[in-house]
């Protein structure tokens, strides 16, 4: 087999290949970073890369337009050198391979960058927590054995008629509690109604005990290192869910987990893999010690914890739509393979079917939607649009296929809100003219969910497109053209950009956004029918997803995404599910409230219900086919 | 290296062997069993063997007789062939190997041969108990989740405000449900106040739920199969505890546990083999499956469970004598390596202190002293002699250091209460003739307990042994005579005997069954002196241990082993410790009882008793020093 060397710029580093390799594989191999989202499996089309020097083959895709191919782009996971090759990785391949975001970054995801956990009139009692104790040493006297010794000291301090540890602890133990001369700290954890010691260290460490929050999502996972004595957050990282490889949305995982050789299994490992990553992200970045992080609680959709458990997945697309398990005891973490400290246990948020899940649960607990006697209503618009309605004595549910858009999938220039994507548009001078706001102030790279529904309300107000979301003729304004056979709205031009390229938006992607809104909507409004309500009849409305810091509220209604009611009783509180899992990770309390609420809720099925085909046909307009629904969007 | 043929007679089976191994490697390797309590450390003297032809290289030992050495005899772990052999397993070294005793022998020492739970006043209620559900199956009205479909179906039967599962077990669960058709059998067990699901399995299999009783021994370890459901004893089983390869007794072997790399591993692997090896037996002789066996409960002493559960056992032996755990919450079996149903749980009966444990515990629920006004004393005499003394409102004990005599250790011809045993032993005419009771009616191969309390007993009655148990002048009787430099008595001789050589007790082996009775008799006098009572003031006493079914009170009330109360008011009570762990299995109350009896026992330490030394010597007389304890005795 012929062996090539590929020199990657501005790296510098030279790696070899032989023929049947592609360029990505040599790339990982030398420790080049190129984006790889769907980890070379020609669905992405985010691994671009220009071949500068030298030959290559590449296999078929649709994923680059003419222009691209004419700029010398090729996708490193589809071609194959041919010749020795001098290989750029463009900066938009590159940035998002840091995944190590900044903290300014992350903090974008996180809904609430503190926990108050007064607001929710929760107590501080973390799911694990620390006690130092100074334990009498034995005497013929009183020659208890030295477990329950440690029991009766642990029972001075809190009230815990059942107690218990693992063998492992015990066998340790005698050496332990001579080695600290009979000054330990436990480390306590909560299983059912049993307090569990977790792990046993001599002397004083009670100082030092950390949980991680994660929001486990289709498309990102976000973890939160807190500090579980402080209630502080330490550090924060997100990445992608590295799952996005076998399948954008949940039901072609679900597929993909059920049909393929040992998909479930890479499922599992993907997302256990970003998980760990991202919590050796956060311990290095607040300089805590692994051993130290006694806990994780995960919210997140029921086929993401399926998924993160290992779950048997395949009766969740199946009617009637079952979940091996909607609530899960805590379990050991490394059992899971998430790794803490070996002992550490492992909490999921409840959730109440395959398609509400615990992220949903937990956005009700951020919202406190379940403790006031208001009517309100819960959207998480994600891959799925969960909806919540509801008050302190009731509370249903539905779930709507959302698709992917609204976070950066199946849009061209779509991403995540990370530095680098602009957030926020405005469109003016019939087209002509367009100002984007960046996240963190940088050259654009790509556009992110808020951006894209300010783009779709923008071109929609200055009738670039019609209330079918159809562009006008190419050049009626000069950012409207066509390019590869698809009509696209330049919103900023190569110079303008850090990837040196145009960013626009198509006809397809808008199309996908709509597809995205109108089954929003429709979910939102069956929901409220069903109950024979109106939109009116909401006084808060809640709306939570991974936008990052922003969300434009009117731009979300013009566009037919939200119900048109008065905007004071809309809030936008970002990743709700993350919120709640804070909240839980350091109250015991609001952990059981949160059990409470997934037992409360009543499910919907939209699946089989003929009203959401009509609703969601009829939100396909922009903002909708009944326009007297939108009075305020004239 | 040479290499040698040896043929082993009478099996016949021919093994090749380096001059490096020893017979026994040899035997072992070609499935020919040899007798090798001490796993061929050359300590035990039970692997003998003749050499019929050939020359071996003999390592130095002090552990056969000139007699023997001039028969052929060699120890098998401590010769090495220098030529082919043929070697021959005399009958003693072979009996012994055959490790599944029948029916009738493992009976002896199982106390109760039934488990009365009526008489105890406890329900039926098994610590794992199996109940088969008909679930009604999931429509898109009733989509609860498998996981609480379960428990929702396992509460229509059970008040378990608690449930969990093993992740391993939800991981199976959807397949299991779906393939059963909805018709499933849960396996439930209890850990503090948790109902937990060991085990589900497709169908109905709720007749076949079965547990293992075990008494721990520091000399013989016992198995009872138990059919939960039933309360029927299906098989029982026994052996020598193999940690004997590690030292007869409980301070050897925690000595080895400490000092020894890897000792205290090894003494674990010896106890879990026996074990594991003993429920094979008793699962293959009642056609069981193991995976149908779902708990096993454990009773032993403190040191005993330390091993089993590979504790660290190093402070038990220094004052102040703390074990790691007295009280172990169910584990998972295969944590600590004995070989159940994967998920079924390893319970352990509760003791008080490191010299008083679960074994001791037990035999108080079996006696049922902790439950009567009246106070009554239990007196288990095994390696360590445990008395508790007491009634309903309070128990006292304490623990004396007796040795392994009466279980067979320390006695040239002494063995466990098995076939061929001699359990009963008449002298008469001044020692001049012997009549004997062998187990299973067979020829003798050694002699029990019961049967050595009977020899000394008699003797003394006879005037072969003096009141401070030295032998008469050799010759005084035809049975008397000096041998090895020892003056011994022939209790039967070659011809009599099923190992062709005479059977003798030697003046070694008397003074050390004196110290052996003497130290229980001293431990039980202290505790009944530090209460202010006299031994006249015990409505009932007790006796367990290792007899076997048969022990003569009188003979050892004549000896000194038992205080001299009226023979109605004492009563044998066999292996109790097993008799307790058959009723802790098969009622959770009783379980809990003992829990409670544990909790309420007050251990009173004799090692730094100077009274208890006192008491001990005076008691190396026989009967006693002081006569008048011993009114029945002229
Ligand atoms: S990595 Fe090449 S297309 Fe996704
Ligand atoms: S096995 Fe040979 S002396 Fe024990």
């Amino acid at each position: 087999m012929a062996q090539y060397t590929i020199k990657f710029l501005p790296d510098d580093k030279v790696a070899t290949a032989t023929s049947e390799e592609t360029i990505l594989d040599a790339a990982q191999r030398t420790g080049v970073y190129v984006s790889s989202l769907c980890g070379g499996d020609m669905i992405c089309g985010k691994c671009r890369v220009i071949v500068k020097e030298g030959q290559v083959f590449e296999e078929q895709h649709m994923l680059l337009s003419r222009e691209e191919v004419r700029l010398g782009y090729v996708l490193a996971c589809a071609s194959h050198p041919r010749s020795d090759l001098v290989v750029e990785v463009p900066v938009e391949s590159r940035m998002e391979g840091k995944q190590i975001l900044v903290d300014e970054d992350a903090q974008r995801f996180s809904g609430l960058a503190g926990v108050d956990l007064a607001k929710y009139e929760f107590h501080h009692s973390p799911l694990t927590r620390k006690i130092y104790l100074e334990i009498p040493p034995p005497s013929l006297e009183d020659s208890l054995s030295d477990l329950s010794r440690l029991f009766r000291a642990v029972r001075a301090h809190i009230d815990a008629p059942i107690m218990q540890t693992g063998l492992k602890n015990i066998r340790r133990l005698p050496q332990i509690l001579r080695r600290g001369n009979w000054k330990v700290t436990c480390t306590l954890g909560q299983r059912g109604g049993t307090v569990e010691v977790i792990e046993i260290e001599e002397g004083d460490t009670s100082e030092r005990n950390y949980g991680v929050a994660v929001d486990v999502g289709t498309t990102t996972v976000v973890t939160h290192l807190i500090d579980l004595n402080a209630s502080k957050i330490l550090a924060t990282d997100a990445t992608y869910n590295s799952q996005i490889a076998f399948g954008e949305d949940v039901i072609t995982r679900l597929i993909y987990a059920k049909e393929e050789v040992g998909g479930r299994e890479r499922l599992h490992e993907a997302i256990v893999g970003n998980i760990n990553m991202l919590i050796n992200n956060t311990v290095a970045a607040a300089d805590v010690s692994i051993q130290d992080v006694t806990c994780v609680l995960c919210a997140g959709n029921t086929t993401m914890m399926h998924f993160l458990l290992d779950l048997d997945s395949s009766n969740i697309r199946r009617e009637p739509y079952i979940p091996a398990a909607t609530h899960i005891a805590p379990a050991r973490a490394i059992e899971v393979g998430i790794q803490i400290n070996p002992r550490g246990l492992l909490y999921s948020v409840p959730g109440v079917s395959s398609y509400v899940g615990g992220d949903i649960t937990s956005g009700v607990l951020a919202s406190g939607i379940y403790r006031s006697p208001d009517l309100s209503m819960l959207i998480d618009v994600g891959t799925n649009g969960e909806i919540v309605i509801g008050n302190s004595e009731w509370l249903v549910c539905c779930s709507a296929s959302a698709g992917p858009a609204f976070e950066g999938g199946e849009v061209k220039f779509g991403m995540r809100a990370t530095h680098g994507a602009i957030e926020k548009v405005k469109v003016l001078m019939g087209g002509e003219v367009v100002e984007t706001v960046v996240i963190a102030n940088e050259k654009p790279r790509g556009i992110c969910g808020s951006g894209l529904i300010d783009v779709i309300s923008e071109l929609r107000r200055e009738s670039v497109i019609d209330r079918t979301a159809k562009f006008a003729e190419p050049g009626t304004c000069s950012r409207l053209r066509r390019m590869d056979d698809d009509t696209e709205f330049v919103i900023a031009y190569a110079d303008e950009t850090a990837i040196g390229r145009d960013i626009a938006i198509t006809q397809p992607d808008i199309n996908n956004l709509v597809r995205s809104k109108a089954a929003v909507y429709a979910g939102a409004s069956v929901l409220i029918k069903s109950l024979d309500l109106k939109f009116d009849d909401l006084q808060h409305l809640y709306i939570g997803g991974g936008f990052g810091n922003y969300l434009d509220l009117p731009a979300s209604v013009a566009i037919g995404l939200l119900p048109d009611i008065p905007l004071e009783k809309v809030k936008f509180i970002g990743n709700s599910s993350l919120s709640g899992a804070k909240l839980g990770i350091l109250s015991q309390e609001a952990y059981e409230e949160v059990e409470k609420i997934a037992q409360k809720m009543t499910y919907i099925d939209l699946s089989s219900n003929r009203q959401f085909m009509d609703e969601y046909s009829s939100a396909l307009f922009l903002p909708h086919t009944d326009l007297e629904l939108f009075p305020s969007v004239s």
